[in-house]
């Protein structure tokens, strides 16, 4: 029996659930290995059946079942372990099926992903179960097991390769578009996907967090270059940004350049500080730290959170934000990317992943950090 | 005043709603043209708030708020017409926006788009507002604009070059992902985007209809490939499937293509047939006439639906399905993608996309239908 079923059912009977329908795609995902299923249409659900005790003496008191259709069956039951397939078609609709599966295990009270299911969702199967509550299991997801960090890893490894690779081809006349797709390529071509859609900014356009790359050229030197992008690989994301310069870069950028990275190292050095005090570590405080620095040097606050947990999906729990009530944990994953930026003139962010082990934070993207001139 | 608040103000009336929040990106990008906003995380909602007479004299009596954050807000600025921003903040969250608004136009009754909200979210929204009512939209997009049937045509048209161009990279060794990779980087290369992941199904793998491209390489002549991929372009999509034979076809092949290139012929006779007569045409019997003809020729029943209005996204009203209760109406686009599968030999499915003209279809996918024996 796996360990994520066991950890779940502790977390439903906490919450005097004994059923639990799982419909977002990265809990499915998560609890099966399956990662088929589309975003964007419903079409699986899992349901989980904790008991107290083992369901006949000696067992784990828990099982799982995966409800989807023909064209995921055959896949479904050869990779998936520790679930029973139930086949939906013409003839037996999900509402149905989790029907007769709460009928067959006398399930109490149901639980589900409220902010997964739709209004209407929840309508029909109100219509089939009374009791039902939303229960939310992302937390699950955010302390990493070896395996789980061993593939970020891997993933933050090709985004490196990626990064070099991309070097070569900024140079003038090329657009934000080409260099985003050439990212985009490179990574696809090493089997593996991108895990959002690069950010590619060149000068002003780097003052916009979250620019899309458009058909803005290189058309002269001394411009700013950001750089953010992801890989998927074995379903695990990686995460990263890079500010570089292509020329000479002013005084101006430098400072902001060097703010920046010094609010990333004051964050590090903190969680590294915490972690040898064996002391809870906030995640509010770590943004605080950074945040802070580059406001004492006359900069605007970082108009975005400090970061985020990363894994199946590219952002997930914990948040490292202002109001995050996050604690940090050992073996979670999560970015830390600072960043100014001044309209009219551009930004800087820089943004790696690390792992919170036992002696501190250990990078899982390798990149220089150091200024780069093209 | 753009005809489509025109036509929502009429439908919202209708039920009785004089405010509707729209959330999900298609439809804000139909109603806006805006379509830079994620699918995965809540970034931006409509208010539209419809009066029977105009608000003030001589006025259409629509208006439209668009609510997002400071990410998007210079873009929006520029690119929205007939919609006021309103921007979101740590200052002023979307409930506290939306009930503003709602106070504001004396709202009494506020509709939402229930299959996109999710349990959560109308749960919050409940908190400001009690009047809530789900109200679908989405009819309103299934016929379309000259303007819309121009885009989607484009689309086809760079998915008709598409398959001209992965036609020559069909030999031997090539892997099925290899061959999607391809389809994609051509697309990409073009400008365009994929309206979703290509299939590419060698042999046996062509028997499962939503085959995800594999490993599996070309290792030996006599061998199906089936190919089924979209472009994206000025936000619309196309669809297509061919299926072609790698080396020469027997004749078990030959005849299970005729069967189903004869279906879709039987399917768009009969929409000629029923635009001449100026019939209603309904969407099932346009399903039946495909299906039955397979069936009669001693093959399974085509395992899905005939085919799916396309636009803004590739499946959308109307549906061409055995229970579907649509009529086809001039100035729909939709697929007619009749197929046989059969489990360890093989299968084969011909999909293109047709306008309903008024005097019949016409198609907009226009490769050859034809055997391609390669």
């Amino acid at each position: 029996m796996n360990n994520r079923l066991l950890n779940l059912k502790s977390l439903m009977l906490n919450k005097n659930i004994d059923g639990l329908l799982i419909s977002s795609v990265p809990n499915i995902t998560y609890l099966t290995g399956f990662s088929n299923f589309s975003k964007d249409e419903r079409e699986a659900f899992l349901l989980i059946v904790a008991q107290p005790q083992g369901l006949t003496h000696g067992t784990p008191g828990v099982l799982g079942y995966i409800l989807t259709d023909g064209r995921y069956s055959e896949a479904v039951k050869k990779q998936v372990k520790d679930f029973e397939l139930i086949e939906i078609s013409s003839k037996l609709s999900f509402g149905e099926a989790i029907k007769n599966l709460t009928q067959k295990n006398n399930i109490k009270r149901l639980g589900f992903e409220g902010h997964n299911i739709s209004f209407l969702e929840h309508k029909r199967l109100s219509k089939y179960f009374n009791n039902i509550y939303h229960l939310s299991i992302s937390n699950l997801r955010s302390v990493k097991t070896p395996d789980e960090i061993s593939k970020i890893e891997k993933a933050c490894e090709l985004g490196d390769k990626a990064f070099e690779y991309v070097l070569k081809k900024i140079k003038e006349g090329i657009s934000e578009k080409e260099i985003a797709l050439e990212i985009e390529f490179f990574i696809k071509k090493q089997g593996a996907n991108i895990s959002f859609p690069p950010i590619v900014a060149f000068g002003k356009n780097s003052s916009v967090p979250h620019h899309q790359a458009s058909d803005q050229r290189l058309t002269a030197k001394d411009q700013i270059v950001l750089l953010d992008f992801g890989v998927k690989l074995n379903n695990y994301c990686s995460d990263m940004t890079r500010t570089v310069f292509f020329g000479s870069a002013n005084a101006e950028f430098k400072k902001m350049y060097q703010t920046v990275l010094e609010a990333q190292q004051k964050a590090i050095q903190q969680l590294n500080n915490l972690t040898m005090k064996q002391l809870a570590i906030k995640a509010s405080e770590i943004d605080k730290i950074a945040r802070d620095y580059i406001t004492t040097k006359g900069f605007p606050t970082i108009p975005h959170s400090l970061g985020h947990g990363i894994g199946l999906e590219v952002h997930e729990s914990p948040r490292l934000s202002p109001l995050s009530k996050d604690i940090l944990k050992e073996n979670m994953v999560f970015s830390i990317e600072p960043g100014i930026y001044i309209p009219g003139f551009g930004g800087v962010r820089i943004e790696d992943l690390v792992v919170l082990g036992k002696s501190g934070p250990r990078f899982l993207t390798r990149c220089s950090r150091e200024l780069i001139e093209l």
